[in-house]
């Protein structure tokens, strides 16, 4: 399978990357904190293995990827009438991610790990590759994580040149792909889970059933906004705009519900959306006044989604273009979320049980 | 325990790195491959896992890494009655380590793999940590291996600085690193490994018993050398030369074989050492005549040492000398060569089975 080669965060630590702005992504993992614990709660309950492997797949080049593992640690070591396990820790993304900027964190971070739980060895390990296809040997793994990672398809849809520009043929082909990758996802993560193992999911979703609302969206909606200013001032060509596509599904309840059931291998525990509030993005030091506050968090949330998407951009339109580029989105999302009383995005939460 | 932070190979694939400049190391992988086959037959023998786990210790950044797995592979396949197993391959280096490179070749690597073998998954991660500390499950390798990684030290020693300057307690001081060094590295692995598993090590060694005869690390002497001409003409301290110690330690084939009865995990297969000739440091494109022969060959070693040590040499001296240094060293190393009939390096090899 053809894997879009861009399809990694900004890395490094510098001001737009990935590492310093994906406070949204977290947002989106403390959201589903609860739903973390009673996965691992009802995984330690029927299967006590001495070495627990967690992986966390589309772990990104930031912070995030640590801190949810020391999440998930802690709810291990604070439920577990057991001496503590082996903690062996998966970090995945695409070969292109930033890894190295991870491993800096590391060192440090296990020394905390072990000061202040005083729990045995942590292990952690760097698997480059696609979940779209296998990654780790069969019956090896316990706990899968995924957080803001599986609405990035494989690849922008084959069919999507030859066919007619209409929104529905459009469409059709977007969950075709959507369909195709996620059912390779579950089929994976079943030879590679034992059976009664755990995977806790999230990622951008809709709403609803009907897929030309497309409020979920919206923040990517407005990016595209920013674009045809630059179209109509000159500094892009039409044409480019027109033959961009982001190779990006976001799935309604009942599409995802659909595929788990045709793949088999899962039992879902929980299928729910929640709402991320573009607020999220919001660094504490930014807020000063009300009217400020808006101005830094249309800032904040430009950043959060440049770190996100940057790399597409570059790759089809140039660098040269992503300060304007950028500089012009942040005002219309600053525009927008003073009109709008509250911006959200929407986010799919996924428990499934790896069936015996 | 305190590790040097600068003790990686230097990063990237420009000129100067470690990926482009690593000859004398693969040079050292080629003399064990016979070894290592060996060592794979007899475990393949008595153990057949449908997963084999494979480490590589010290993979540094460059090509060697993926080299060295695809020639294990190969013998598997060879040797191998049984179906293919899934092969799990984790690459270990410090955390400063440039994973990311290794990572770009990683998608070729497994493609060509599966085209030129038709294997199943061969699952590649990255494990950065100190391998004189634990980095995998208990019983979780079948194969470990390391090749020109052993020879550095977790640190300088501590009492360097305590101990007079006499060579015999500079010695003492080395050889005690040297011994708490390689019982936890056998410790770790002895943890790790299955019972019946197999560690083939390559590292720096001594032909002799006699610690001050230092043939083996003559490379390095003449690196004092062209340090020493720089302090004569002004370029750097005196003092800064005197307080400069290489974290490194060449031991003999006894003190090898004592530390390993010591710690008692480990069955010793073979415990040799082989002469890996400077020559093997130039690439086949240097060579016109004899006489350019000599001052290409001169060239290629001082950029695999280089590559090897830059990193440790900037820390204490600073980046702008590199340059000089490494100009002076060449020379040195040219007029040597065209001197000694055949200048060599002593490698150990040795390879060990798991007791039961």
């Amino acid at each position: 399978m053809e894997v879009v080669p861009m399809r990694h965060m900004k890395g490094g630590s510098g001001d737009t990357s990935y590492a310093t702005n994906s406070l949204l992504q977290r947002e989106a993992i403390n959201k589903m904190k609860t739903v973390i614990e009673e996965a691992i709660t009802n995984l330690c309950k029927t299967n006590y293995p001495t070495t627990l492997a967690i992986a966390d797949l589309g772990c990104s080049s930031g912070p995030n990827s640590l801190y949810l593992v020391s999440q998930i640690i802690q709810v291990v070591e604070r439920i577990s009438e057991h001496e503590s396990p082996e903690y062996q820790v998966f970090l995945n993304d695409l070969p292109t991610n930033d890894f190295n900027t991870i491993f800096k964190f590391l060192p440090s971070f296990q020394q905390e790990m072990k000061k202040l739980m005083g729990i045995g060895p942590c292990l952690v390990s760097a698997v480059p590759g696609s979940f779209y296809g296998r990654l780790f040997p069969k019956n090896s793994l316990h706990f899968v994580h995924s957080s803001s990672s599986i609405h990035w398809l494989s690849q922008v849809p084959d069919r999507l040149e030859r066919a007619d520009s209409s929104l529905t043929s459009v469409y059709k082909a977007y969950y075709d792909q959507f369909q195709k990758d996620f059912c390779s996802f579950l089929k994976g993560r079943s030879e590679e889970l034992v059976a009664g193992g755990r995977m806790v999911l999230t990622f951008l979703g809709r709403n609803n059933e009907d897929p030309f609302k497309r409020e979920s969206t919206y923040a990517l909606e407005l990016l595209a906004l920013a674009l045809s200013q630059l179209v109509s001032e000159g500094f892009i060509e039409e044409e480019k705009v027109k033959s961009f596509n982001f190779p990006m599904y976001a799935a309604s309840p009942t599409e995802v519900k659909l595929e788990i059931e045709k793949e088999g291998s899962f039992r879902i525990n929980r299928l729910e959306l929640t709402e991320i509030d573009w607020n999220a993005s919001k660094q504490e030091s930014d807020q000063v006044d009300d009217d400020d506050a808006v101005k830094s968090s249309g800032y904040s949330m430009a950043k959060c989604v440049r770190a996100g998407i940057e790399p597409f951009l570059v790759g089809h339109f140039g660098q040269e273009i992503m300060d304007e580029l950028f500089s012009r989105y942040r005002e219309i999302i600053t525009a927008h979320m003073s009109k709008e009383k509250k911006p959200t995005l929407d986010y799919l939460i996924l428990s499934l049980t790896k069936k015996d």
